[in-house]
Formats: structure tokens, sequence, C-alpha cells
């Protein structure tokens, strides 16, 4: 099966504000050609002459099923007060409950471009289901709260479980995901490292997500989060880590020192009042920062599109300067910057030839994006949900014209919506 | 002519957090009944059971031809490098340029729920044309600049051409817009004041943007432009200023005495690296504030339904508390404070019997607003562009399912950009 996408406007980030005319040829789900090449006989061809062709967003942070709870309960003061309407909910959640808010969360990603998650949340087994189903890439999150024999429960007993519905499919991974410093032992976190290092995997985290958290973890163990992770070698296995809103100057050292990612969640960082990360200076440190959505209940959505610009944004006020974060170095955030987080910049983030083709085609010919003058602000500050066109797996066709080829929307839509009212009687 | 829109999740921003399910009849543009009566006998009647209808946004501040410009050089560093890339541009523009971008640019506010703005841009009987070919609403500015002698000139020669344009549409009205004291000096101030006065009109300006604007007053003048204008009495006509992102408490008290209301610009202030208005302290103090996008190239896009999210978001971490900006405070600033600002409050801004039907449908039934759980949440967090469905103006439906109908998009799009192609070449 071979596919040509001619006369694009292609962003193939791989080098700053680099963009070209060209085409792209897809064989077997690799990128075999791009650049200028002589466009026939592919089985399909596509005329993206209005089109902007770039890397499929890589969405390195968000608690897919979450979707359930958009809106509910979302004006508490802060992430606490907010934890404590979402716990007891989450405690009713069954199979079927995840396996259709997976389903409708996977529509939603594939609607904003994204074609990648990184997910941390409970009966993985239902979300690998939906995934499959949807074609798409995932690193599916084995998590671990509680204590050192809550993990070897865990390990036992759910993982093997996660790992047989993932089967043989080179597009889904599973590592391990802990909660946070607040709901997680030390030998919690030694034994999933532990875990994570006997399978080559990774290990995904929040951390120093609100002020509070920092300052309960200093008066728990003398230590901040960085600090205390740092102190029992769980930096030894490669992490990415979440939000990383209140971190000092000496704890950004540890995280360069051990190659951490930081994956930003703007919205989620606004909306509960949390703060504004130090991006700029994770940047100019050379710490590797992705960009995530978080769940859609503290977002409330789960558009890499909107994070995006909202990312922009906040840098720029928040710096009192536009060079914090230029279109560019956004985009780079939200597409190689996750997949080096992931570890999965061997395959996807950029478009080069013998990588995965995962690529998003965003259509300009509409009344935001005219004109579209400079492409990467075009996509950070102009373009919403509206402009993603097509999206590409591994080669395979998610979305085109808009619409979803690999979940019947209506029905994602519905069951969903079944689920969550079942849920609020039970 | 009558139409009933039936079965909505009705949202009428008539009084906090109120919203019901039931039935409109519009009848010859006017909203004739709202709540539970018999839906027949009208001819045309709209199954909304999956809609939220509220009220159609404002949008208080832009500069519509602007859409020309969009990401053109816009990463500068500040407000003032930028302006003086955009100026020499801008003394290119024609007629038929300010036309076909006015058109594009009502093209976009309709498709984000918006059916009235407030602009300040030149040659402006070009932009009342396309308003009134697009069915919208507007507010449309005299631009002044300079000194008095130049405000003559504008009253004498230019003012009677943008009123012969708007004729006997009641639905356009002419505005003195007078740019910033940084551009206009105090008497071009007095005298339009005084044109504003003899009309019965009202007032438009740009107010304390940067820091260097609120400096260079001081330094000029000895006041702060805020002081600048209470002295010279430009606040004795009712006055609605853009931005305000640096403004003390004493400043705040002028402007709560003279009923001014402020218009905020979330994305361009933070784009343009220009600060955080103090939107809280505005509000606490009873301060009426409006939303507003900004022209496109500060932004890049006109998005109503963007800046709601944005306002919401920011003012929350800015406050670091969520109550800074509840979602209905948020929806309220982009309708009745809105119409307020504008002095459109006795037609437009909620919904209510006897007054304009200037209706928005924003279509739940899809992935991003499922489930909807807070109507209020739903529309400022989770809802964009895509969801818009139908929008009526004074009665007149000017978007359904999504699709303009006062507006030929395609060709919209093409003669906005050959009519930047050729600014590029003059």
């Amino acid at each position: 099966m071979t596919t040509i996408i001619k006369n694009a406007t292609i962003i193939p980030m791989t080098e700053r504000d680099k963009y070209f005319k060209g085409s792209i040829l897809i064989e077997n789900g690799i990128i075999r050609r791009i650049g200028e090449f002589d466009c026939k006989d592919a089985d399909e061809t596509i005329d993206a002459d209005s089109m902007i062709a770039l890397p499929s967003f890589v969405n390195a942070h968000t608690h897919l099923s979450m979707i359930l709870m958009r809106n509910y309960k979302d004006t508490c003061e802060n992430l606490q007060d907010w934890l404590s309407e979402i716990f007891p909910i989450e405690d009713k959640l069954n199979d079927e409950d995840i396996y259709q808010s997976s389903r409708l969360g996977a529509a939603e990603l594939i609607q904003s471009g994204c074609t990648v998650f990184a997910d941390m949340y409970f009966h993985a087994w239902n979300t690998v289901k939906a995934v499959k189903e949807a074609g798409m890439r995932a690193i599916i999150g084995q998590t671990f709260m509680n204590d050192a024999a809550d993990a070897e429960f865990r390990i036992e007993e759910i993982a093997p479980r996660i790992l047989e519905a993932i089967g043989d499919d080179d597009k889904i991974r599973l590592d391990a995901a802990v909660h946070a410093v607040y709901t997680s032992t030390p030998d919690c976190y030694e034994r999933a490292a532990e875990w994570v290092k006997e399978r080559g995997v990774r290990l995904h985290t929040h951390l120093s997500e609100t002020r509070k958290e920092v300052e309960d973890c200093l008066r728990e163990y003398g230590k901040t989060p960085v600090e205390l992770l740092d102190s029992i070698g769980v930096f030894n296995v490669p992490v990415y880590a979440a939000h990383g809103v209140h971190i000092s100057r000496a704890e950004m050292e540890i995280l360069k020192e051990h190659n951490v990612s930081v994956v930003h969640n703007p919205s989620s960082n606004m909306k509960l009042a949390s703060g504004i990360a130090p991006v700029c200076e994770y940047r100019k440190m050379g710490i590797n920062t992705a960009l995530g959505t978080d769940g859609a209940s503290s977002n409330n959505n789960l558009s890499m599109m909107k994070e995006m610009n909202i990312a922009a944004l906040l840098q720029t006020v928040a710096n009192m300067t536009p060079s914090a974060a230029r279109p560019y170095d956004v985009l780079a955030m939200a597409t190689i910057c996750g997949a080096k987080a992931l570890g999965l910049d061997d395959r996807i983030g950029t478009l080069e030839e013998g990588k995965d083709a995962d690529i998003t085609l965003i259509n300009t010919a509409d009344v935001n994006m005219t004109p579209v003058n400079d492409p990467f602000s075009a996509i950070v500050f102009s373009a919403d949900r509206k402009n993603v066109d097509t999206v590409f797996c591994q080669g395979r066709k998610l979305l085109e014209n808009g619409n979803l080829l690999t979940i019947d929307k209506e029905e994602a839509i519905r069951k969903t919506k079944e689920r969550w009212n079942d849920i609020l009687t039970r």
C-alpha cells in the first residue's frame, strides 16, 4: 500500500523554522521519500496544495478516561479540593466505563491531530482495546500508588492483564505510571523503578504540580519531590514528569543531569490555579520539555491545537517576551520533544525518510488561516480543531476531511453519555 | 417570518448560573417568547435538543481588516516594534483591500458565534459595505489620531462618507475611535469627544495597553493616560477603552466614577507581552468589563470562543484562584457586558422577550462536549469554533450547520489572498 501526499507545505521539524513545498511517499506505514519527486503510481494520491503537513502531535500526559468527568464540579478552589470530588467517582468506574470513555477520548485526540498519548489511568486493558480499535499509538501506564506491597500486587496481578491486551501491537507500550509523592511511598516508587528497569521501559509521574505538594513533601521527608525521587534513585531510569510547576534552579540541575523530561500542561495548571511552569528556564537549560493536555476534566478538552496556543501565550506573558516561546519551539514541544520524552523519537516526532508515517494535514483554506504568512504562527496561533483535515498513524488514515474513519463518532458519544449517567446513579 | 428554536438548553444571561430547557419564538427579528410553550405554526422550526442557545457574542474591540496581516512579522519583541512593521503596510491599504478583508473578517466572527463587533480601522465605509452584505451588526469607528486640525478634517471629510454608507441600517452605528494617547493629542481627543456628544454616540480608544505607554505619557504630560483623559473631560462622554492592562487602584476609581467600560483582550496582551489586565479587580469594583479579540494580526484569530477560554484560564492563574473568573462571569463579559459597553444592552446581550434575536446555537453532540455536565464550563472550557452550529442576527440566520449563509467563503478567502499578495508588491 502506497500513498502520496503531493504539493503540501511540509514542516518536517528536523531543523529550526524549516519548511518547504513538496511531497511525501508513504509505503507500508513508513515515510519512504520526502521532498520533490515524480508523484505517480501510488495506490492513493492526496493533493495537499492548501495543506500544511507536519508530524502528528504527541500528547505526553493525559488521563484519557477522565473525559467522563468533563466539566464535572470543576470550579473547586484548588487541586486538592477537586481531587476530593473526583476520587469517589473514580472508585466506581468499571471496565465498560473505561472502554467507552477511552474510545471517545481517542476520537477527540485524533480530531486534534494527535496519534499518540501517554496515559495514566485505571483498568487500562480497556483503554488498550479502544486504542487498538482506533488504530492509534499509545504509551499506557501501569498505575502505581500507595506502598511497595501494593506495587507488587499491581505488577503480579494487573500488569499481565494489560500486557496480554497489548499483545503484539508494536504501537502500544506499557510504562510505569506512579501517581505522585503525596499518594505513593518512596518504596512504591522504588519498586516501580525496578520493574521499569527490568522491562527496559520508562516511568511516568506527576511532579511538583502545586506549592502544597512541595511543602507537604518537605514537611514529611525534609526534601522536595525532585530531591526525594533523586535520593531513592528513581531518576536512574528514564522518567517523564508531568507539570513541574514549582521547581527551583537547583532541582532543574538534577532533572538535567538525569535527562528527565518535563511535560508541560498549561491549561490544567492555569485552570486548577497550580501556577505557571518555568518552561523557558527548562528549555534554556536543555531539559527536554514536552506538551500534554492532562485529563479532559481539568482542561476541559483534549485539543493539542488549543494547548499549543495557550502554551505560547502563557510563556510569552509570564516572561514578558515573545522570544520565550516562539511558535517553532511550541510546535517542537508538541512533536519531537514529546517523542523524545516517550522514547519514540526513532520512530515519530519528525517527518523524515525511514520514520513511521504519523502525519497530520492542516487545512489552510479556511477563513481563520487566511492569509497564512508564517506557517508556524498559523498553526500555533490561528488554527483550531476545525482545521485538522487528515491524520495518518503509521500510514493508516484515521481522519479524512475532518471525519473519523476508525471510530463511530455518534455511537461513541451515545455510549459515553450512557455510562456517565449510569455512574451518577451508582 | 417566525422561527421556533425548540428543546434547547437556554442560557439567557439574565441571572447568575441560570439555564433551563425550553423554546424560543422569533418573530420579525425579535424574541417574542422564551420558555415552555406550544411549538407549532412557525414558518421554521429548529429542533435544538443537542444545542445550547445563548446570546450571540459581542466582540467589543477589534480591527477587522487587520486579518490581512495575520501571522505577518508577529514575533517582534513588543508592541512598539510590531507597530513599526505594521504601520508602513497600513499606509498602502486601499478601498478594495478593506472591503475584501472585512468580508473575510465578518465570516470569521460569524463562525465563532459573534454578531456584533466594535471596530477601529481606516476606510471604514468599505467595512460598512461588507457588514451590510453579511447581515451583521457593527459599531464602526471613525478613527482619530494626530491633532485637532486632523480631527476636524476627519469629521468634515471622512465621517459623512461612512454615515452615507451606513444609511438607514439600524444595526450599524458610527462611534469615534481615537487611537491612543501616544498617537493622538489631547485636543484631538477633545474634538472627538465633542463630536461624540453632539451625535449621542460613544468613544472607543486604546488605554494603558503597555507599561511604556504609561511611562511615556507620565513623562510628556505628568499624568497617566487615565488621568490625562480625565483631566480634559473625555470621560464625560460614554467611553469603552480597550486593554486597560496597566491601571492603578486610583485610576480604577476614575473609570468607575465615569462609568467607563474596559475591554479585555487577553490573547493580544499575552502575545504582545503587554501584561495581564487586572480584570478581577475591575469586576470587584463594578467596572463593566467586556471582551475582545483585538485584530487578527496580534491574536492571530477572531474567535470569541477561544478568547473566553483564554480569559478564564489567565485570570485564574494570575489570581491563583478559580473564583477570579468563573465560566458564567467570562460568558457575561462576552455577551451582556459587551452589549453594555457598546450601549446596545436594550437590544442584545441577553435572551429576553422583546430583545433582538441575536442567538447562537452551540452543538454539544460532538466528542469534545461529551458529557456536558455544566453548560457554562462546557462553553468556556470545552467548546471551540467547530461546535458553533447556528447564528442568528436580528432573527436572520447567518450560519447554519456551521456553514456561512450570507458570505461566499471560498470567494472571500481567494479575494483576500489576492489583495494581500498585491499589497506586498506595492
